[in-house]
């Protein structure tokens, strides 16, 4: 299936000449008898560099390696106000700094309620009962013996972009949308293991849940529908080819393909069928959303799509002035692929189609690109994503006509950036 | 497109209870009021554990974190008499822990001339010169301005699974077919840049090459067709979604998919375009295949499709004993896309149809899996793989009938593992 919406080589190509250093302009010519120089020789062309004449670290330096330290800016950072504890708080994901789709687990954002534990695989243990006609009880080496499944998938927390409920508040795309992840992870279906333990006795599933927990201490226990549990819910233990992260639920976390990061329980330890929700402290204490009447919004699981410009952004502003400008970001969405981004730089006055750098894949960040040549002024820059139910993202006051002005969780609404001559970008809001 | 090769929901769903112990037996049907426990009641199901009622890290305590202390037999590895110094050597990728398709970078295989150097992205420049209209010089500044592209590749080294055409080795999946990495590239289509610098004044493109070369003492300097380097070279800057590692060639590295991995030049810094191929050191006295005859094959640049079970291996035994068991491994063609994978666990007499993970991707890693029944005796294991192209991975001895005895590089041939009813595995030829 041919899309150029994604390749980059149809189309006109504009000349960048104008930022280019000629070679001849560094010096090069010179060597290889080209124009005389009209700048002054760029001494990291003319000149042979310590790196170019020594040597380096061998094979044997780094069993396993960490980011080169040039690259200090891209690590996950908390906000301390959040809340009383680091122990129960939540970081961010560097997305300003990021390409692709892939987050390294290294700097993929945590949230915890009592912490990042360790847990053996020795000492695993997930229980599954309740309504089963066995319940049964698997070792991490249990889970191993299954079929597995490789699937890639988004985790958002149901409060990314919370606080931008009340305006504008973080300066910068790693804080305003940083409580997101996108990895490869490696498992057994949910399903298979129900199926072990035998689903004759629950009866309809329609009406059956499912009640997972942690082995943390906060033990995070949620509800969720059995239909779903049946569906794509995945027992994951690899994430990018290797172990899940101590911070991501080493050994074993719970993978809700496009729902609230919330009910991915890390440290996997009990699932229990039952007839009807629990509807646990957690869940009915937060991660409901009051409407503008008062009323609650609960069960509000799946993650609308969703989408933000993440380079210019104010922690990535220009810095090469005008011209060419690679504007980028991220989409999402929870019911499916996304299908298109447009993108604007007035503020929502007109839209452009940006480029999808692959097609968008069910319940999984996509990779956005729109090349633009900048004139230099002042831009108001924003994405809006639309997924393959046929939903538009909307803006905040489309969000704060339907839910009111007291949401906390699933702030989708598209961002705004507003990006000056200097090139320097700021969070505000626009109507 | 419904392909049930993949879906592990398909078919019948064995029974795996010989195995798990029943929730009742662990002591937990105790407190849920179920039968009496048969077996000594399991402290993991039945007492309060440390980590349950302690707190764990919190959200500040890793910026960027590294994998778990227990993951520490998934590094990489070198073998110390390969090479005369650990700067022109080599390591390998631990293919038998890991899972799904990622490599992540930290693990992922390393080879160097004279060791991985330190290269800002200050002080880095891409020289773009000869048969060009116009000679550039980019910054890496320069670079992030122009259309990009995401695709993920893997890279094998020729040498991959070299030592082994001597006979069985070395004693397992890491050493013998660790040289390969698979990654999610972000960076700009090298023929995006050749377009800048205009090749009106080429020609010819299909008698026409490229001479790439990196900035490190070593330089790697190597010829290219110029008809590959308009298909799909990449200039890469991000991998997995982050900067490159400084063992990968920070800040900016070649990508030439489905070629030789020493084609895909780290700390790239010179490109020049030239009516013939430049026949350097590297290219002359190495990366040659010595014929029965004599002669020599050359600029064979191609990776053949190719495949290895990475578990069971020598370095992951079986230790669970008979029963259910998952047989996994990677598979890969430079020509396209793998569409299916064999197993045999009689050593070739008769083969089963694996299934892949996903549908194969071209030139990137395939998993695949097969669940089998193992009834605990001996097996002799392999696995062989087709692409799109048609082409079957041969036997070695196939292989020897072309090739004779003198080769070093481009060894693709089935990999067995003889696995005793110990569980372990052995690195064996079979006829």
């Amino acid at each position: 299936m041919s899309d150029t919406s994604h390749d980059p080589k149809q189309g006109p190509v504009p000349s960048r000449r104008a930022f280019l250093r000629g070679a001849a302009a560094t010096g090069a010519g010179l060597a290889a008898g080209g124009a005389a120089a009209q700048n002054a020789p760029d001494p990291l062309i003319t000149q042979v560099q310590d790196w170019a004449s020594g040597t380096g670290d061998g094979v044997d330096a780094t069993p396993y390696g960490m980011p080169i330290e040039f690259e200090s800016d891209v690590i996950r950072r908390n906000v301390e106000w959040l809340t009383a504890d680091t122990i129960s708080s939540i970081n961010f994901t560097p997305i300003h700094a990021l390409d692709g789709t892939i987050t390294p687990q290294g700097c993929a954002f945590e949230r915890h309620h009592s912490g990042a534990i360790e847990l053996r695989k020795e000492d695993y243990r997930l229980m599954i009962h309740g309504l089963v006609d066995t319940p049964l009880v698997f070792t991490y080496a249990d889970l191993e013996r299954f079929p597995r499944v490789n699937k890639t998938f988004f985790l958002e927390c149901a409060a990314n972009t919370g606080m931008e409920w009340a305006g504008a508040q973080l300066n910068g795309a790693q804080f305003t949308h940083g409580m997101i992840h996108n990895m490869e992870y490696s498992g057994v279906s949910l399903r298979t293991l129900l199926d072990e333990a035998g689903l004759t006795s629950a009866g309809d599933f329609k009406d059956k849940w499912i009640y997972v927990e942690g082995a943390d201490a906060s033990s995070n226990g949620r509800s969720i529908p059995l239909e779903k549990a049946l569906d794509d819910v995945m027992i994951a233990f690899k994430a990018n080819g290797e172990a899940l992260r101590k911070e991501h639920g080493y050994p074993v976390r719970l993978v809700v393909p496009g729902w609230e990061g919330n009910l991915w329980v890390k440290w996997l330890r009990r699932i229990e069928v039952t007839a009807q929700a629990i509807e646990s402290r957690e869940e009915t204490s937060k991660y409901t959303d009051t409407l503008e009447d008062g009323t609650a919004r609960k069960w509000t699981w799946v993650m609308d799509a969703k989408s933000v410009v993440t380079s210019p952004s104010p922690q990535a502003p220009i810095t090469h002035g005008k011209g060419p400008l690679v504007v980028t970001g991220l989409a999402w969405s929870g019911r499916g692929a996304i299908t298109g981004v447009d993108v604007t730089i007035d503020g929502g006055k007109t839209w452009q189609k940006a480029r999808l750098a692959a097609a968008g894949q069910p319940m999984a960040l996509t990779r956005f690109y729109l090349d633009i040549d900048w004139d230099g002024s002042e831009m108001f820059v924003q994405s809006r994503c639309h997924d393959d139910t046929g939903y538009v993202q909307p803006t905040k006051n489309q969000l704060r006509d339907v839910r009111g002005l007291n949401s906390v969780y699933h702030n989708n609404c598209i961002q705004t950036w507003w990006v000056k001559e200097t090139g320097e970008a700021e969070n505000v809001e626009v109507s």
